[in-house]
């Protein structure tokens, strides 16, 4: 049987591997359009950081050797094609049409299954002045390796990002922990806009400006201005002129699908390619997989772009199986994204709020702060942690950021939405225990009974989002702030007429609450401030809440 | 509402809290014994270790307030008892007949509800010498005051703990780091047996003497000595005689169960409280729960005592619930531990190896070494996982050892496992993926497919274990190493008659290999040594394995 994979970085590599095991007969050949194959593309901010030092590590295997077309021959006996081209599919002869960019021959390539593993490209905005000198994407290493030499060379004192994607904050930190001044321009009113609910993000933004970041949200670049030796001087926007001697476009990658489309092969409302459960495509003999080809959300049931690695070697592996003949379906994804960046650990899995709505779903939402272990361990840190679910109590989404222990969290809530797993369900996870791991009651658990109170009705909790519009517009807010004297001199609230009364006084100072009072308890996290409001409700106050996530979430608000 | 509470640790605080924000009105009365409330017992070898400077750090609350009588009182109007013992349980009555044990006083505490909340205490072996000075147990605060202090005043170098359990090796650790010589003496023929299988503890076992423990299986301590002094100065064991200054005693501990039994409640085959799923035990008016009562577990149905406080506190949350007429339920454990020590992460959930065939389960087993993040990222670490499952693919337990981060991997299988899910569904999770976090395809999605793999049959694994055994017993086997020269010169297989051969070079030399040999195939972590094997299956060789975990485990056992 010959296999023709095109493609040679991630998806395609993965299923010439896994076929080789299962079908030591198979003729495989790759396709690769440049010099490099299998390397990891996910490290390139991190070698640009320096936490990488060679961009060779990233196509290195575990053991140290590098996984260039000879490696792919002797270890897997698999042919790599690299500096070639497919030009055109030719389906009623089975055959690909390729040309060998290095002495421009055309030749096609027989094949009885086809492979499309063709991979993302930038998104390039029509932006004057793109071509300037010093104006990059961070999309493949040869960019990584530019940008690199670049700033050794010029001794690079400030940068610009344009687009607070993932790849864009990555790219930011990368540079910022180099000391070099960072600017960020976001058309969207959120950074990472594909991964958080705008009351999440807030918490990064204020966090990305306390680290010296020049964030500018709903910022629209209008033109890239360059010096008298072309390279890039400044960013133009409607928010003014950013001074720069660096540009990183960040502004999406879009799914390379040409050759498919002129193959005539189907494409899904997303742009990428459409193919079934088998990662087939419309013509049988076509399969499809990684950032080139479309993927079903799970929640949802609708077509998703969610273009990662990790989706891509499953693929990968699941082609493969098709091939040789057994069974394996891709059931979908459910967007999960995590990313590291200024030492907060981030993600996202599921639905997010709006999207949640969009899709139909009635939904509740809670939002709380804790710690990742027990805070007497002296490596504990802190996270915020957002729940959505609907109104029967199924978890649809989360969210997470801080520089605690979060990504992982994350994963069990993304095994739980996958099995239709509901709040109820969270709390009697037998997770694991011991005071470097977790809190007694870990904090996974914590949200989720937090939202299951909410849920049942059992106490109202105010988002800090919400609160802050309230406040804005409406008089007649009880802010009571239940801290010690301590944590109040520290943080305080930055707004008029705040109550102070110490969780520990309340039961004897509640009656200084004027009684027809709507009112707000704020503590550290949320902990306290909920069993104020409880207390309150015993004690006949029907409008009171407490603030999800405290101070903690508050700062974010009133900076 | 009359509610009494005998315990005051962790269930019983935690039960108080939660029914007071429930019941505004509850009179909530909790009795202890001791002096200490509501304070964090695992962080006790932490303080052993310094890294918790004070013992107070483990009952003050986040936001800095000290968790004793007069908080539980100010902060939630809950009246602690403490210096108070509970006499007897007169359940026609409805009353708790208890002691000051400052005054001497006897009273009766009426009640509606009870709950039993008493926690376990240390399981002393008979040992002549138990007495003396320098012996103690790491169970209450007092215990570790009492340790550390004479740490400091006696500048000890040598100490043995006894019993190779959660609490031996975390106190085994806390004095290593402190360069005390330690030696632990365990019964039976391997460490941590509530937690790992056999060869799984092989691991830790090697890694442990490496580190300078003297370790001791199969050790049965016969007496301690004591000097002029009644200082003990030494431990005998019938493999000889340990010179020490110090002895922990971590034997295991025992649910408190008297004043239950007295009072005629039923007991469990585990000897712990019997209670329902609602924590009720055959008393509809006395609840029990936390380390004094039996838990169900998850896969075999079976009553199991795995006493922990994260169990503690679900069933603390549950018993409120239940007296506040709500529903709630707890469902049972997955008998989930883990532990932090000699700077590994470590632990397991569901079902052992032994377990799962003693309930009546048909088992597979697999056994991989990975990475928990790409190995070009210079913060990775190695951790091995097992995985056990039964013949369709169900996954019924996994455990989990190394360096690495493997203890929240774990809590994704734990949820997996809770929800019946199978290898299968492991390899679906859409787990978060960045370089710092995972590897493309994750650890967990690694092991699930190797598993997957051998349980198709198609390729088989063999382990280290049963490796070790059958080289021992048997000629003809050949053991293939496929490691690179530098793999090979750095760390040998130490057995005669190894056949080397680069993977890389597999392709050519393949007939140096006895066509009627049974082939091992070694590599570093098993992968490379998996694919050599599918590649001499498909050259017609039948009898052909790879080592499961590869050198990272074999070298526990050549050592």
């Amino acid at each position: 049987m010959k296999v023709v994979i095109i493609g040679g970085v991630a998806t395609g590599p993965k299923t010439a591997a896994r076929l080789r095991r299962l079908q030591p007969e198979a003729e495989i050949t790759v396709v690769e359009e440049g010099e490099l194959i299998s390397y990891g593309g996910c490290g390139l901010p991190l070698y640009l950081s320096n936490l990488v030092p060679q961009l060779d590590d990233l196509r290195t295997t575990a053991f140290g050797l590098l996984r260039d077309p000879l490696y792919f021959r002797e270890h897997k006996d698999i042919e790599i094609l690299n500096h070639t081209r497919a030009l055109a599919i030719e389906r009623e002869k089975k055959e690909v049409l390729v040309k060998d960019l290095v002495t421009g021959q055309e030749r096609r390539l027989p094949y009885d299954v086809l492979v499309l593993a063709t991979g993302a490209r930038p998104v390039l905005p029509p932006l004057p002045g793109r071509d300037l000198w010093g104006v990059s994407v961070l999309h493949h290493p040869e960019d990584a390796r530019q940008l690199k030499d670049g700033l050794r060379q010029r001794n690079v004192r400030r940068a610009t990002v344009i687009g607070a994607g993932l790849i864009g904050l990555e790219a930011a930190d990368a540079l910022a922990a180099q000391r070099i001044q960072i600017s960020v321009c976001e058309l969207q009113g959120q950074v990472l806009a594909k991964v958080f609910d705008r009351d999440m993000a807030k918490l990064l933004e204020t966090h990305m400006v306390r680290r010296g970041i020049d964030l500018r949200l709903n910022c629209r670049v209008q033109a890239l201005e360059g010096d008298e030796h072309g390279k890039v001087c400044a960013v133009l926007t409607d928010q003014g002129r950013i001074e720069t001697e660096l540009v990183i476009l960040a502004t999406g990658v879009m799914p390379r699908v040409e050759l498919a489309r002129e193959a005539g092969l189907s494409l899904g409302v997303t742009g990428a390619i459409q193919v079934d459960s088998r990662q087939r495509t419309n013509d049988p003999w076509i399969y499809a997989g990684g950032d080139c080809a479309e993927q079903k959300h799970l929640l949802s049931g609708k077509p998703v772009y969610v273009p990662l690695a990790s989706t891509g070697n499953k693929q990968g592996r699941i082609i493969a199986d098709q091939i040789a003949g057994l069974e394996a379906v891709f059931q979908g994804v459910l967007g999960t994204s995590v990313l590291q960046a200024f030492e907060w650990n981030m993600g996202r899995t599921g639905l997010g709020e709006e999207e949640a709505k969009e899709s139909g779903f009635e939904i509740i939402t809670g939002l709380i702060s804790g710690h990742d272990a027990t805070h007497y361990h002296p490596f504990h840190a802190s996270l915020t942690l957002k729940l959505v679910a609907d109104r029967s109590g199924r978890l649809l989404g989360a969210q997470v950021l801080g520089p605690g222990e979060g990504i992982k969290r994350l994963d069990v809530l993304t095994t739980l939405i996958q099995f239709g797993g509901s709040l109820e369900d969270v709390m009697g996870l037998d997770l694991g225990y011991a005071p470097p791991f977790a809190t007694a009651m870990d904090v996974v658990i914590h949200a989720a009974n937090t939202l299951e109170n909410k849920r049942r009705k059992r106490v109202s909790g105010i988002q800090a989002q919400e609160l802050w519009q309230r406040l804005g517009a409406e008089k007649g807010i009880c802010l009571l702030d239940v801290r010690e004297r301590e944590e109040v001199e520290n943080l305080p609230i930055k707004i008029q007429g705040v109550l102070w009364i110490p969780l520990g006084e309340l039961r004897q100072r509640w009656r200084e609450i004027p009684a027809d009072a709507e009112v707000v308890a704020v503590c550290e996290r949320g902990i306290r401030g909920y069993e104020a409001a409880c207390f309150l409700q015993g004690r006949g106050f029907s409008e009171v809440a407490y603030l999800e996530g405290g101070m903690a979430v508050w700062a974010a608000y009133q900076e």
